[in-house]
């Protein structure tokens, strides 16, 4: 048993998308997440000021005590994770590595943003795990505005998702299961499966990685106690009500 | 007459649009045109860090013994022109101020990214010429991306313009002039035009730039010689090759 808290972190709000999975899963946690609005977006930016970001931020919440840190960013897990870990005696887990360790699929799908995308990372995790896997990836830039503006219901999203899904080639490329690779997309799950048809399927990151943290916990009887109610703690750092509005435009109230 | 070449600079190649309607209307006029894409995009930073970014441009555009400066970016106009131009002698023009000093209708829209419309920079450069004017503003956060991302005739995009135009209450507000505030949207006149009718008026800020900068030329004596042929030299801050790319993107072929 272990009653210290969960640290999390992203470069925004996008990553609450994960915490909402973590909070679902292990309801008797308590969670501190930690949002770089300051340097936001990652995407844009050198991984030597990435890193340095993400050390800052795990500086941060190892002064709070938690118990392990889950890296709740794909361009973030792409670029500071391996530093972070060999430097940092706590427990730091990617949103990439248990998604992809999963994956058995001969033919897969990742969407993600053009940083994501470009950095390689996805196509590197899936290949350590399943080296002959046919990989196609598709940047979706479009789809994190429109998520962050409140915009999932207008009917011109549906468009742009067709113009997306169609480059990823399914039904040619005989792809069975599709990464959402970028913590915003489990908000357009709906209108993805809509164009993509039941038979693809389509893999929530954030709930993997929930699982997987779960199964880290119990393998090292890290738990808190059942009869404890589990907190979130929510940082940023910088404009704490834009954070906030954000937040509450991906579902998630505070 | 004076054969030196008019400066321009923008975070990124959303300027470029500007700089065609300067070729076209000065087809004599050489041109040195500075993309900051090492610092794009400028609406997240802070006034501080986007007077030091433009600082160092107009450094090096004067080192470039240029014969005037063009700030073709609605974030830096708003935020580094006082700035640079109390501290350097050169003349350096805004892209705001020129459209704002003609418009003299009663009821105003104005459409811009997000953080320009957060810096009230038009609602006040407006207001300085036109006091009485109602101004509504609207920020349209996706059309950058789209334009960037060449989606402009996906089927999708005539949602989002309607979706954002609505917001300007068009006929009920009774706007008669609408500002295309930030530089990409000029790609995206003809659906927004479609959007608003025949009635309303899109004003294209690098068109009225352009003959505000010749006017300037003509009073100072400072056109290039009628027989010269003017030329273009482009620097990018970083990645040479993806500002090309995006330049090819909104219709700028390199």
């Amino acid at each position: 048993m272990n009653k210290k808290a969960i640290g999390m972190f992203d470069s925004g709000c996008g990553g609450l998308t994960v915490l909402k999975k973590y909070m679902k899963l292990m309801p008797n946690e308590d969670f501190i997440y930690f949002g770089d609005t300051a340097h936001l977006p990652y995407g844009d930016k050198s991984p030597e000021k990435i890193i340095e970001y993400c050390e800052e931020i795990v500086k941060f919440l190892i002064s709070k005590d938690v118990k392990m840190i889950i890296i709740a960013c794909g361009t973030a897990s792409a670029t500071a994770y391996e530093y972070l870990k060999n430097k940092y005696d706590i427990e730091i887990r990617n949103i990439i590595t248990p998604t992809a360790s999963t994956l058995t699929d001969k033919n897969i799908g990742v969407i993600a943003t053009k940083a994501t995308i470009k950095s390689k990372a996805w196509k590197k995790a899936i290949h350590s795990f399943n080296p002959t896997a046919n990989i196609t990836s598709v940047a979706c830039p479009l789809f994190v505005p429109i998520i962050e503006e409140c915009l999932i219901e207008n009917e011109g999203t549906s468009y742009f998702v067709k113009e997306y899904i169609n480059k990823l080639n399914i039904k040619s490329s005989n792809i069975s299961s599709i990464v959402l690779g970028c913590t915003h997309y489990p908000l357009l799950k709906q209108q993805i499966q809509n164009e993509v048809g039941a038979n693809v399927r389509l893999i929530d990151i954030g709930e993997i990685s929930a699982k997987d943290s779960l199964n880290y916990l119990i393998a090292n009887d890290l738990q808190n106690t059942p009869e404890h109610i589990g907190t979130i703690e929510l940082f940023a750092s910088d404009d704490f009500e834009s954070f906030k509005e954000n937040a509450k435009n991906i579902g998630f109230t505070i």
